[in-house]
């Protein structure tokens, strides 16, 4: 089968022919890949920056984790799948045996592993191995292709709200900084899961213009001091939750320096450094909190929001073929929305 | 009446007459000081480091914020003390109209004030007044003078606790960085309040044995490593939360070092920085959070819990008038559990 | 002034003059009555079934305990408030000071006391007194005399959604029993506080085309089983939590066999009883919620709610003079939505 | 092998041979039983009160819920024990894959089976079958024998528990009613897991005694009020949570007349039913909470807190062939603390 693989750092990623993945445990399950979304960790996985957090995995390697498809193919243990069944995968196949699972913290699974960025193959291939622990099941009929970008980008951001959620009230205010491929899911999922006012911090007329059109109340410009004054204006003393799609480039000192005594530092992006004082820390009384992709259940429960129209995607489909233009756009900001790489079909 | 009030920074204390507080709202209440503990924020008021974040207050004025003592006069509209009943005070009036009085965050009211750090005169004085809205009633009887020092240091440490307590489990463990005044506090109360396995990290043996005598389960010499490796042993793999009572000279680096994923690193000492990356704070899912001090009803419960002796002080009384030589004492490390400054009583 | 006072149980109320209130405590704030809502406790006050629970208070009395107008006078200590704000008022002035006030459970404050319901007056009259505790402000402007259902229908539905708001995710379903005065505002709050579908069931297809006009996923109609096929079907094998907004005539037992495993069955309506075997709680692991009013941080929210236009009242403003005839025909069912007396404005 | 299964409802059970257990599934784990201890819900099993409720089960079956012993064999996907390990075994194999599993909660698995209860051979028996998802190790060279007890009644009382702990606080009371196999465990982990005061009640001065051996604060006698009077007294005014571990013969009448505004009721004994009127529910604002066995994860935590000495067990060992006997004298009142069987060791 085709599969779009990493040869080297810092060098193109080459698609290549390799052997279709196997049946080996009773709880594997192939998937014939549908969609495989493009996101910035892949670009970082380009630039190594992964490699040692990962355990320096042995290349070449298909990379690709936001994926969904149909199932191929299930091992003599699952009973809930059939082939051609719509489906979209966790990024993360885990365990259910530890702690961490049995909590419902599948990222934190003991025994978990991670296609497409640790070694594992991922879903820049005509077909790829998970677990039955990984795959959430479609409503029958759903076209699982432009709907891969939940798997990753949307449940980050889905996570991320519901970890704040319970620190917003009517009159509260969340900032959300960034409103790309995951701040434009955060900007709609807060007002459907909470009753806070949203303002968007982002660079553009246009890209403020977007956050209002999906439901952001207010939009402030970056200007030259990161946005702070105008959601300190919008907030009346500051946003009650600041979260931070970008955390780099300034972004982590303006975030601090926006938020409301007792406030919460909501951190998904990431490349920079967040540096307070322990006065500042004890005096304001923050928080700062670290968001990890979201749980299998988080997963279900946001395809259930999209399957109610409470929540929209934008994106666009590329043949698998593209894979290296794609990722050049990407990293070019040309990209709008989020882009989908589309294997052929066999 | 007799006070000890700060006259310049970086400058002794002088103790001077001044006259008596008087009774002007119905709310206010005036206390006959029996006891008023020091603390080391009392040195960092004198080298003048809060002397920005509190608005720059105008000197002389009386220091002192960890306060017990006995009911000497009320205002019109305080129905429930009479003169002569043992009271500890909330270092922080609050209005109980605002939304963070209403929920119980005295320390986030928007109109409080805090005598002793501010300038409202505080507690090294015979007398000082208050409101109604901070007097925790101690039990008939009680002699307050020994108690002072739960005014501040014990529930800003059972603040801290309870904020975290919900992330034990039997079998989880927190890690107490520096079991001083509010660490000596935090040991036992983590025993009382959570089913965590405690692990105390400090710089001598003695320490460490005054932490297992008083309920941790472990002690880890701080060494060379500021303790991560033992911390990291005893818990396999990283404690489930660290409590910084230093937060300074390396103890946010090693803090951070010696938590497990997901983990909680819990600040109650001040004066350094926490600098981690956005991709650590992401990839292990961590968190950060400030504690001030505790809130009215933190108070309360905390004396409950003294009463019913599953939580023991260890203090020492001086004479109001050897403030200097008591916080010169403290600044040298050679105050043994809290000082306790006491008035003559008229 | 003008009042309607209680002179008897099961006799007409009677439309009297009276003594103003006057200032007597420095948190005393006396209103301009401008519109006083329509209960169904009234109905219940005269029939006398409070009677025993209030401490059987004194004839006459005035009742009224849903109330908005404007400041007319405050007393000494009352810095917040200015004459003519329009405002609205929590119905149970509460002391601030114990336990529950500092949780923000004004209800179960232990020195309340609730005018209109146990002697005290009430705001059916030109004027009434209240604590600066009660008084919630209304934006500049505003008129607060169709406002005032939301003072006891409103928040006690804020209060009741709020507290299950925790159970509910995408794909639980709530089910509201009675979509009338509290349930339509229930059915409004569950789609902007909770992400879960709501299915109402009522008596007929008008009540049940009116909750889908304000956001109910479906309707049931009681039928002969109280509708417990319908909502079982629709929630593919029970309501994650019933809210009963009838509480009496079979609606206990029914709303009980509704419920999923592990379920909610909220009670805010009353006049009946509810009876589970202790092995029927035990094996479905269910739980029953009993609600009274909310907070007045409820209410502050539920207000920032309405005017932000997220939730909407339906009501009909009458003469305090037609304070019978409007008792009348609440308990005849002929009031659409809630009504609201409007004393003459002096 | 020998086991003793039900061969009719309202008679004695009997010792016959049966096959072995075999492995099928990959995740399937064979246990020589250790220990199966003898509960209340075996009577009611003979007294066919739970036939109905789990679906008529074909007679013989061998009954047997709380087991304990060592690994005999394991299927081929399970990879984390092996032959010889002390376990003890969640009573309610679960799939791991169902929306209730991967919050935790077991008990309310949609694919989920209970042996020795709906017809699945339990652990009165030389050998029994459960699944890798059901087995909890114990710490190497763990004698698992009077252990079992810890497996259903053990975690029932701990999962009570932790469900009310958030409730409780310093100055807070817990009433248990009945100390008995269930609630001597409670008393115990009320002490270890809150901050309240424990206040038993039950019949005799010696189970009073006993429960203050074990922890309690207090103790009061049923007396004619069931108690209702001395918990009143010992609380100043209710006790914020009573834990009914009797559940028929008056206990939810008194237990509901004992409690707080605001207070929670908690159902863990079964055979009666509770009847409050709705008015009183709101009135009160009270809550009813049903209790199941725990989950997986709180038998682990249980676990950890018995190796830690936090909590004890009382009982007694009896060989298999005497269990009728037993039963006998467990419906006599004549067991004390819990009954164990222990099957001959091949």
């Amino acid at each position: 089968m085709k599969a779009v693989q990493v040869f080297g750092y810092n060098e193109p990623v080459k698609m290549v022919d390799v052997p279709e993945p196997k049946i080996e445990a009773p709880t594997d399950v192939i998937i014939r890949v549908g969609g495989a979304g493009v996101c910035r960790t892949d670009l970082h996985i380009l630039e190594g920056i992964w490699r040692q957090t990962v355990g320096d995995p042995k290349l070449p390697y298909t990379i690709g984790h936001e994926n969904a498809g149909w199932v191929e193919e299930v091992g003599g243990g699952v009973t809930t799948l059939k082939r051609g069944d719509p489906v979209i995968l966790h990024p993360q196949p885990s365990c259910g045996l530890c702690r961490a699972c049995r909590a419902g913290n599948d990222m934190h699974c003991v025994n978990a592993y991670f296609p497409g960025l640790d070694g594992h193959p991922g879903g820049y291939a005509q077909y790829m191995k998970t677990s039955i622990r990984a795959v959430v099941p479609l409503a029958p009929g759903t076209d699982p292709v432009p709907l891969a970008p939940y798997a990753d980008a949307g449940i980050t951001a889905y996570h991320a709200v519901k970890k704040i959620a319970p620190e917003s009230y009517p009159g509260s205010t969340v900032a959300v900084i960034g409103v790309g491929g995951l701040g434009h899911f955060a900007v709609q999922l807060l007002k459907v899961m909470t009753t806070a006012k949203v303002v968007a911090v982002d660079t553009t007329p246009e890209r403020l213009d977007f956050a209002r059109s999906i439901g952001a109340d207010h939009g402030v410009p970056v200007g030259t001091d990161g946005g702070v004054k105008g959601v300190m204006e919008y907030s009346s003393g500051g946003a009650d939750v600041v979260m931070d799609f970008v955390g780099e480039k300034g972004t982590p000192e303006t975030s601090m320096a926006m938020l409301r005594k007792g406030g919460t530092y909501s951190i998904i992006g990431y490349g920079g450094t967040v540096a307070p004082t322990t006065l500042n820390m004890i005096f304001a009384e923050l928080k700062i909190v670290g968001n990890l992709v979201g749980s299998y259940t988080d997963l279900a429960e946001l395809m259930e929001l999209a399957q109610q129209g409470r929540v929209h995607i934008t994106s666009s489909t590329f043949p698998l073929a593209s894979a290296n233009d794609v990722l050049h756009d990407l990293d070019a900001g040309k990209i709008v929305g989020r882009a989908v790489l589309k294997p052929d079909q066999n």
